[in-house]
């Protein structure tokens, strides 16, 4: 058991605080031979990076991550690969702004995890929310992009945001074409467009708004998952559920379950050329906890930003009454770089997943 | 990693199929010195049995659990009490009528978890579903009556059934004492009326619905849990999520946090004569994936009953265009007897990160 | 982590007391499709089981093995095969005279773990040493039989008892025929024929005698194992530490590799037709705790029986001075009677480490 | 699941290879409020560091550990202390001659784990032996360092050489205080002086020679442990044998054991003013795998260093047969350096131990 880490034959360990000198991960259980570089990783952290839009906090960090370990260019085979060792990774924090904490220092800020860090270890680097900033998803985008590598070309993981506050998507409209058309990951231009209305509208308030993911995952053959407590499905709700500011997960047709019959909820079943195929999709690609083939399909919920320009009641360390306003640098809505994390997310479930069922049909 | 056992330092691990000899688990890391006898958890599994009212399965299980190992009838202590060695749970299954599985053996059923074995294992038990049958979560019960022991009276663990198909309950009418009084765990009398009607024309149309589970508890301290991949809430979405037909599952606000704005997401605090207290509980009890002594609110879908009258397309094993209408005895809606495997699960979630609270706090 | 757990993929549990109604053991991670049955593991229990000669205790269990869950009569396939599902494992005890216990109970035994466990739980099952038994084996070797199913037929693990007290066997005169020939599990005949009157003569005094294990395993490839801390070499010793007894494990050279100057203790490699080939074997098979191809050679040092009948000063459990002898039935020597668990552990570690390597090469 | 972890409440994961970037290490689960800088540390690697003698490798690499997060300077409490949060280490590899590998990348060194490396993954970091060097070792002596902080100063760790080549120490001579007097942590001033003259005559020869290390541990409760696969014992047999180059592990009387009689290996008991005691040590301070308020007394082999001048018969990767002499910088015993890495192992299992006895004993 390790809190910091995840996964089980591919595992990532992250370790780092928002803002001390560096955070970084260590990924285990890598397969050899793989084609690894600092290049391959990039794009998905540029991906996530904040300051990449005006609707995400302007902190101007490069996250320019390094391998520090686990691949090894060979001069037989010329390029960087993955030599089955552990693979250190690493991203410094170069804007990292120690200066002036005050009101973070001593109050407990309401939504975020100040107090429960302090009534669980009675000491807390306050800097930027320290270990329970989203700045260590950055190691997940990047730890990411080498389960990808394990996952191979043959499968797409791909994320959208579907709701911004109220306003859905018009999911008619979907477009993944569109997803990096916009600032908000989007599938639908037309909403995309009432999402910066809605954004701007926000900022001026001094608020921030909730949102909801969907991650798609195309291209995983049925068989992979297990039975009972270690399904695919449950292993994808924790995974998402790590993710800050996440409060709830659901597969396929999820809460909607509840209001269907028998005979819209089990997707039946036909032959075609290219093999079994499904004639509807409420399981979401798992049934049992083993995959079908068809997409899995993934949404999560992510809250509101906490940290807010509105001044919100709250207690000191000192259990005193008191308010405090959050200044600085932050997104009105963190759903939109959960994005990223949520598409890296399934890719390291999914990697684990792969070399499970590869382990148990070893006969 | 195993993919039948679930928690870390109090940890089950379950075994057995639904028309085998036996199921079992063995509960691993229970603390010594707790009382405990059969007699203290056959309440918790009389209360899932199937058979206890017209809308739940007639199979007539007395589902009589045996403890076989890690108990003690102690001379000089009395009783019979923990001993801190691994506890064998057995319930003989005598109710299995192994005669004839025609359909279900050749064809795979819809929504089911046939197909998914037999591309995973190439062999499937298919009598009464194997280790896919909801009858693996009486286990789970058997052993979260033990982890509520663990718990100590100090902590209150209740779920009540509060959505069947599209009807909810009026939550201004929620009174735990209606739960005992229906056979839906309903806590709101008048939909519970409402419910009996639903299920009659559901039985007689031979279909199911879905429905929503919701667990509160109540008397965790602040403090339990663990950052990033060991969340309190990451661990109860993976446990529900393990429990068979879930869909979906929330904390607190779920996926109404999408549509708050962040000054009503982020719940204020004040202080009174007992301490800190929250002035609202969007969060559902955890921040950071730590309690924060609030009561814990964990919502969970459960889909349709896929074993159906109403004739449904599908394939048979050798991949030929069929048809299964399912017979038999089948609750029109698992999600009642969901309720007290949610609460099970939540019993296990918590007990475990007892444990491991108190393990990481010892210095 | 689980206290009453071993291995990864390949994973068991067990539960049970010497004296309670059972005991048993689930294995998970078997993969499935292999032939088994409850014939396949009762021979692996018949070479272990007690009062099977004269040397080992008279205590009369038949020790038949029941399968619970995880394997299917499949009509389409003939037999019985694996499913992928838990297999749960259980032996009743019928043979546990639970009549009385009266030194056993009140006094702790010099050199069982009587003290220890009532230092650590406060209660404890003295009937028969409770779950400190060595009658938990029983458990490891059906595992193991499964295991080596695992395995398949192109790899054997053998073991022997290469020294009793202070006599050890000639190696020049090592046959495994005659390991079946004698009650020692022996490969030296005329050494087997000494040990018979040195257990005569102990058996008169009232003493015991410790004894060392071998356990040869021959073809295992190149490359299973890990670096670091899931060596093939430290999984092994881990192994064989947990059996009943055991004071020490050696891997090849072992503590013999002290005095070898590194000339002699690295192996060197020629090549043949059959492929590479070492000339000598110190490393006993593994290096940088990977598999070189070679036979694993493992030995590990079980301490004399501490059930004797010379009278040993000791304590009660109210820290009282007294003395105890320990009547009833015991084995003057358990190193014999741990060699079919030696080959039980081998056989379970190998497994695992086949579904891990098997798990990591998936790419 | 994690090759390249250790331990389960408290524990390190480890990365690097010894001629990349840097080497790390991620100690997870560390309690918090424990003083914490890295002048704590620095002096358990300084003690381990390649260059402190002429009997071990002249490489001078400072080995400066840095701490990248898990602790928090508190302008409350002062002074830097352990937050809860995983604490990253990191070494930078400084002396890392990366030039000329020519034998060492074509050709596999005997005793070496370069054949099985490339066996199992098919590429290798063949740079002074990449992942497979001790250097891995720094980091395990680095975390040992926080682990024994874990364990608080009641806990007293030391370990010593008690055998190089096939002269042991005399144990009538043993001087703890000695250990830090000469090169070779030896308690016997006497012997150290022979070994300075075996040394010397080895490093003529380019020749190198196995050794014995002795670890003790005074000061652990009795109560640390569990029953049957979490035995102290077992763990402290999987944690040495993870060491480079050691091939056998005792606890207590160890192989020893064989030749003992019942009445000389079970240590009677006796009650004294301080509590009760024992009248002997053949069992190492460990019965039923659970600590007995003993002494912990573990002792390992280590085989003499592979890297040696004389020329060996061995393979290339292209299977032809060849010779290789190892040049460079090598200990020609690296059985010294072991002994600080013993030590740090020891206090690594100690201390997920004694998180470990706390959890399992929260009720």
């Amino acid at each position: 058991m390790s809190h910091n880490s995840f996964g089980h034959l591919f595992r990532i360990t992250t370790w780092g605080e928002s803002h001390g000198p560096a955070i970084g991960a260590v990924v285990d259980g890598c397969p050899a031979g793989i084609p690894l570089s600092e290049e391959d990783l990039q794009p998905w952290l540029d991906m996530r990076r904040p300051g990449s839009s005006r609707h995400v906090t302007p902190r101007q960090e490069p996250d320019r991550v390094r391998i520090l370990s686990g691949t090894f260019e060979d001069d037989r085979t010329g390029g960087s690969v993955t030599t089955g060792t552990p693979i250190g990774l690493m991203i410094e924090n170069v804007d990292a702004r120690s200066k002036d904490y005050g009101d973070i220092r001593d109050k407990w800020r309401p939504g975020h995890a100040d107090y429960t860090y302090d009534m669980k270890y009675g000491v807390r680097d306050y800097r930027g929310g320290g270990r329970s900033s989203a700045r260590e998803t950055a190691m997940r985008v990047a730890a990411g992009g080498i389960a990808r590598k394990v996952l191979g070309d043959g499968i797409a993981i791909r994320a959208a945001l579907v709701q911004v506050g109220a306003r859905a998507i018009d999911r008619s409209r979907w477009d993944w074409d569109q997803v990096n058309e916009n600032p908000f990951f989007c599938p639908d231009a037309e909403t995309a467009a009432l999402w910066e209305a809605d954004m701007d509208a926000l900022r001026r308030d001094g608020s921030s708004t909730g949102a909801i993911v969907e991650v798609v995952v195309s291209g995983v053959p049925a068989g992979w998952g297990a039975p009972v407590y270690g399904k695919l499905d449950s292993d994808l709700a924790m995974a998402m559920m790590t993710i800050n500011a996440v409060k709830g997960v659901e597969i396929g047709a999820g809460f909607g379950s509840a209001a269907l019959r028998g005979e819209e909820a089990a997707d039946e079943m036909r032959m075609s050329e290219d093999g079994p195929h499904f004639l509807s999709n409420h399981n979401g690609g798992v049934l049992g906890g083993i995959s079908t083939g068809q997409d899995l399909v993934v949404r999560f919920a992510v809250k509101p930003t906490s940290s807010i320009r509105v001044p919100r009641r709250t207690l000191d360390r000192d259990f005193n009454e008191t308010e405090i306003e959050t200044r600085g640098r932050h997104d009105p809505c963190v759903g939109i770089r959960a994005v990223p994390v949520g598409e890296a997310m399934a890719a390291l479930v999914l990697a684990d997943h792969k070399l499970r069922h590869a382990g148990q049909s070893a006969f």
